[in-house]
């Protein structure tokens, strides 16, 4: 017997940015595996079951939740966000790549969701125009110098940098070290908008310029985008700055 | 007097994957800025006016949306995907910049919606479960050897890319020769995923090798996803094989 397993995102914590089809699979579903406050964003009925575990025992909890699947049951496993993007479906891939082979079995069906940077993106104006990467700052799972080396040639090719990551009580530096590695690439006035929790009550985005940017602004739930040397400030009065990314650079076509 | 401008993402064309935010901007607005194809998604009231364009005259549609919100309308400019992703909401902070000081003192609000890449990559599996760049390559909006140059860069940086706009009638060419410059900097087993329509009746999506991937099978509507050299193919008896990216690299501090 073979179950269900749904990968889910939440997106980034506003009830109104979670799609239609992700909240369905949170109603089909009996038991749900996630990092404690991903799971506190879903309204889950008396019948419905977490089972929430620390942010960083992804690969387990993907496990858990795959054996339930392989058992019979309707499993959810909830990530913030996009499920795809530094989350959970990647952990479930790796998980079944190397689990028993009733996992390969399970009915498996990823949802996409909003994702920080689209959101914090959209609070900005559309820093995220043009071409662009996303990058995440965590040294537990890839050397730093790989990091670093991602960083410079990001920069050399022009995309507008997303930071996912960007600094915890574990990982204080990285964030302000990748900022001094980036002034040496980047015009000192390039943006640097700090997003943290988009769309929700406690909403915070700032903007600063490279060359000041303050690393200690950043938490564990702010991501960072950082301008290309294309990127541009509107101002208007009364309003916050528009950030943005023109979609057109000179030499183009038309 | 000054209106209102919603800048809203479809998402990929599966009503189910509109956030509830998104359909509640539709639902205030009067008037619909927008590519006739992504128009017909909304469910529309009589009350309600479209104004459709050509895909192609994106900065015109931005200034006629402006200009009616700025004189009291409340207006909705209508993207596919995300408004922030090679879409509208860069082209409206463009024309407010370049506009008259009315425009200034729009009131904007930018919905984030689900981009191309997320939705074919909850297809896929998570291809974009580690560091990825998303490059748009129309060369109608840069130069190519900037293109070609960011392909390069991109694939020295271990990034896994995704591929706006990748083909038109226009531009048959630019995919095959971003495939063969690729094919110089990355394994050829590495998998590139066509996906076309993800979340529709009409969805279809293909993994190929780089070494033999057919850019024919391609059209406007696809979003490409060229894995890293740390890519990974798990195959399922009966069903889809995943394409993944692995979260995490030899060398981490765990």
């Amino acid at each position: 017997m073979s179950g269900r397993l749904f990968v889910i995102g939440t997106g980034p914590g506003n009830p109104e940015q979670m799609t239609p089809e992700a909240l369905a699979a949170v109603d089909a579903a009996t038991d749900f595996f996630g990092y404690g406050p991903y799971l506190d964003r879903l309204q889950l009925r008396h019948d419905q079951l977490r089972h929430a575990s620390d942010n960083r025992e992804e690969l387990d909890r993907a496990g858990a939740a795959l054996a339930m699947a392989a058992d019979g049951a309707k499993v959810c496993v909830v990530s913030g966000g996009d499920p795809g993007i530094f989350a959970m479906a990647a952990a479930v891939c790796e998980a079944i790549e190397n689990g028993p082979a009733a996992w390969r079995a399970v009915d498996l069906t990823i949802l996409p969701g909003i994702t920080a940077m689209l959101a914090v993106a959209a609070r900005a104006g559309a820093p995220l125009g043009h071409d662009f990467c996303a990058i995440s700052l965590s040294d537990n799972l890839k050397p730093w110098n790989i990091i670093e080396t991602r960083l410079v040639l990001a920069a050399k090719a022009g995309f507008v940098i997303a930071l996912y990551n960007p600094i915890s009580r574990a990982r204080p530096w990285q964030l302000g070290e990748a900022f001094k590695l980036l002034r040496d690439h980047l015009p000192a006035a390039t943006p640097v908008i700090f997003g943290r929790a988009a769309g929700r009550p406690d909403e915070r985005i700032a903007v600063q310029q490279l060359s000041q940017a303050d690393a200690s602004i950043a938490d564990m739930a702010t991501c960072i985008i950082i301008g290309s040397a294309e990127t541009r400030i509107v101002s208007r009065p009364g309003r916050l700055d528009l950030v943005y990314t023109p979609r057109f650079m000179a030499g183009g076509n038309r």
